[in-house]
């Protein structure tokens, strides 16, 4: 039978409209024109201004023949430029292809290729790396040089630079809100361990309801100034650039993540948020005393995601001044999609006991509709016990589109309609979620699961390691053991058998690490240990 | 050409779920399963407690027979089952038509017999008129009693309490999320001043996004304590049931909304937020001194609406403790869509002023798309001077699917792609608008527009006045003339020509009253001065 609500209550004009970002650009600028909305330098930029930048942008763009469905590609530092394309971009339609300046030649030149870029927006400090690219890509596309006073100069390898394109824009023409909201906003590639980096991609609903979402789960109140230490390119600064929009808040930028420079920030610019790595954390944490300045008090918001960050750690954060908020995301997912949603009873247990609650991702953000930890194969739940590993899976609105000619590699993620996060946890009683692996990192020995993670985490507790990572060693008795591979402080010296004798006082026997490597980590562009790279290393040992 | 993001990108159950608030209510329950969720006399359920309740309620529901689009009709003031039913009912699938309790028999009667409700679940208060109404009905369905103990008592008209009805229900039952965005979760029924109600569909996006809209327009931050002051009946509590849920907040309970009640539970309950029309204001404002009571110096949050607040009783509840928003909706956009945003630069300013500026209506939600003043044929905005009347269009994801089974009305509400909201207004030249009528209400005296808001905000001030309403008069000469209507504070007397005299002294002298009316107003059922009923008087003077 036909219900009532099923007749003459359509969608039309009125009462739809795609969801996208670019309207909260819109509203800021109406509603707080003079409000400033980005800091770099000197230089300040409000609502009102920023909008008619980036409405110049679209406008450039669309003139030199940029439509719906091309991608424009940005390869740039946290500059006020990196902060535009994130609207003038796909306000011409296009799709913004945020690169990692940390790639090679080579790689860029894949991106390139694949993405099918049509423009390559690019900061004079990467023309290097960039003219040896565009070198090595088979077509012409259209170059335009970032040349900012506060970046290291450099070759300009472009016809234009920014500011001058800009020009050619109308900042009265009209733009293109998305006639569909799964239409595509944004291209990221991931870093790739290995293989070919696999392009991802965002639509406008994801954007506007992850922007949302980091709103909701950090209890982001009006106007934020938020510091840019968390690259833009990386998964669209998790979203960031259009939740600040939403808010109108302030972007700091900041082209170098360095402590003094971040120090700075926070006291001179009233920073109140800022997103980074564990990587910034140890930043801060030993910075030397003449780079570090007072607050005044305020307790400054950070939100930290990739790796679980050491109890030490968060525990010293916490003691320098910054609430820490732990996320974990992918690329796949927009950046963040879980968070360890914080209880006011936890407020009373020790700091230590606080800071290893806090290293558990979480639960899903509001916006994202689906998390669980599973069997890889069934998709059955694992039980909520905090042992039993599983896959780590998601669903809802914002994961990816899928990536981008790679119908394969989008079916495997999607296989029983939940994204495979290819990471490896368990699920506490109390339904968060904590990480113990890569599924490609876990060690399996003598027939037990063993999680690098969890060692690592021991090994960041000794007093004198700087950075840790432990894979999988061969073994013909155990199968596999685990190899560490330490980084040690400044000054410091310490022998392998100490740091067997520590990991023994604090695991179980079958996880204390068979071997100890002193030196350097292997890292990705992004900052994450290449444990491919010291897996090859333990198996040559 | 293909753009290459038009292949192999497409939605799948990993990517894509249908936006529906019902989410929030489920991830509360998982993340802070022991928060409070509601809080009624001394009954305190958590969000543990409230979801399996809801879930038993669908349970219910669905055994007896409710599918998908079939209405379930609730008649009962701020007590749990009310909030309950916004979740439950439409976990079964079910859209949720909750009545005004105000209303009178032959209204209920038709909208039971409109809304085509199979279950009406209703509060024995209220039994006398539902007694009645389900007399006229033409059809026989099921009624469920809510026998409240904190209530006054009254005859038990249904086959079982609702506390035995929810035992029917299986907590563990799968419930229904919505397969599409677009299904109706709610009906609700316009007052109507004149003809038949109107029944106003929403969806389930348009009740997620502004229960994410009143998030982002009131900074709330995680965990709110919400004194239900507002009627839930009234466009769904304005969206805040989902709110709430979304922040796991704490939903306090009123059956009553009375001054002593209302101080009470800021002061017991520590309740942070409500919201209310101006006549709560004026209830708070004009509450006896051993009514009050001290909030030990917290500030309270206040979102008001309906009619503009006049300048003076904002500034009062400011001195009394409160932080007046100023928000503005109709039924047909969820309750609020309109929020005067603030900036801090105003709070400079003189009190005085600060409340006429508090007074304006302002700017969209950020979940709508789009607002304007323009002109009513044309559609073509009028000036941002603060002066040229027309009337408010809005369009965007927060306005109704449309009446039901009533197309011309919803064919005229849509006319040109906007919703017409049928209310005049200016917009000013920082954007913000501001009511000056209902399009029926404007006064034209002499062929000048004469807004009869402006009026009532003079009289408002005017120290010995209580309420004030103002009409229009026909008059031989000028067409039509302002006529005041007011009611003098307890143990005042003024004259006529004292009102005139002071409104002679506060606007141009076309607009003044010639002639004033004492007496008290005539309302209807949710607290709105019946103009109509007053321009019959005035005509009949």
């Amino acid at each position: 039978m036909t219900s009532p609500y099923d007749i003459d209550l359509d969608k039309n004009a009125a009462n739809f409209v795609p969801l996208s970002p670019l309207g909260f650009l819109e509203r800021a600028a109406a509603v707080y024109p003079t409000r400033v909305s980005v800091v770099h330098g000197k230089t300040r930029h409000t609502w009102a201004g920023t909008y008619a930048r980036c409405r110049r942008l679209a406008s450039a763009l669309k003139k030199r023949g940029i439509r719906k469905g091309d991608t424009v590609a940005i390869m740039a530092p946290n500059v006020p430029a990196m902060v535009e394309a994130h609207f003038g971009i796909p306000m011409a339609g296009a799709v913004l292809n945020a690169l990692n300046y940390r790639l090679d030649a080579a790689t860029i030149a894949f991106i390139l290729e694949h993405g099918e870029a049509k423009v390559l927006i690019t900061d004079t400090e990467f023309s290097p790396v960039i003219k040896e690219a565009l070198k090595q890509l088979k077509k012409t596309i259209t170059v335009i040089d970032i040349v900012d006073p506060l970046g290291p100069g450099g070759e300009a390898l472009g016809e234009k630079d920014y500011e001058a394109f800009l020009d050619e824009g109308d900042p009265n023409a009209a733009w293109d809100h998305p006639a569909d909201e799964w239409q595509a906003i944004a291209l990221n590639y991931t870093s790739g361990t290995t293989g070919n980096p696999k392009g991802v991609v965002y639509h406008h609903r994801g954007a506007y309801l992850n922007a949302l979402g980091n709103i909701l789960v950090w209890s982001l109140a009006s106007k934020p100034t938020y510091l840019w230490t968390l690259p833009l390119f990386h998964c669209n600064g998790w979203c960031f650039p259009w939740t600040l929009a939403a808010l109108a808040g302030t972007n700091v930028c900041l082209r170098r993540v360095e402590a003094k420079a971040i120090f700075d920030a926070i006291a001179d610019e009233g920073v109140t948020h800022l997103c980074g790595a564990p990587i910034v954390m140890g930043l801060l944490l030993n910075a030397r005393p003449e780079q570090k300045r007072d607050f005044g008090g305020r307790r400054i918001k950070m939100m930290t995601a990739a790796s679980a960050p050491p109890a030490a750690v968060i525990e010293g954060m916490e003691k320098l001044g910054f609430d820490i908020t732990h996320v974990y995301g992918l690329t796949e997912v927009y950046g963040p999609s879980v968070v360890c949603a914080w209880h006011e009873a936890w407020n009373k247990l020790p700091a230590a006991e606080q800071a290893a609650i806090k290293a558990r991702q979480g639960v899903r953000y509001p916006v994202l509709e689906g998390l669980m930890v599973a069997d890889a194969r069934t998709l059955e739940p694992v039980p909520p016990d905090g042992k039993t590993i599983g896959e780590v899976f998601m669903r809802g609105n914002i994961v990816m589109k899928g990536y981008l000619k790679n119908r394969k590699a989008s079916d495997e993620a999607f296989a029983g309609g939940w994204f495979h996060t290819g990471d490896l946890g368990v699920c506490h009683p109390d339904g968060y979620i904590e990480l113990k692996d890569r599924s490609k990192d876990i060690i399996i020995s003598g027939g037990e699961n063993v999680s690098t993670i969890e060692i690592e985490g021991v090994l960041y507790r000794h007093p004198s390691v700087l950075e840790a990572a432990v894979v999988a060693r061969p073994d013909d008795k155990w199968g596999e053991t685990p190899c560490a591979f330490v980084t040690l402080k400044e000054g410091q010296s310490v022998s392998a058998d100490d740091i067997i004798a520590f990991c023994k006082q604090n695991m179980a026997s079958f996880k204390v690490p068979r071997t100890v490597v002193f030196g350097p980590l292997a890292k990705t562009s992004t900052g994450k240990v290449q444990k491919y790279v010291l897996r090859e290393k333990a198996k040559a040992l």
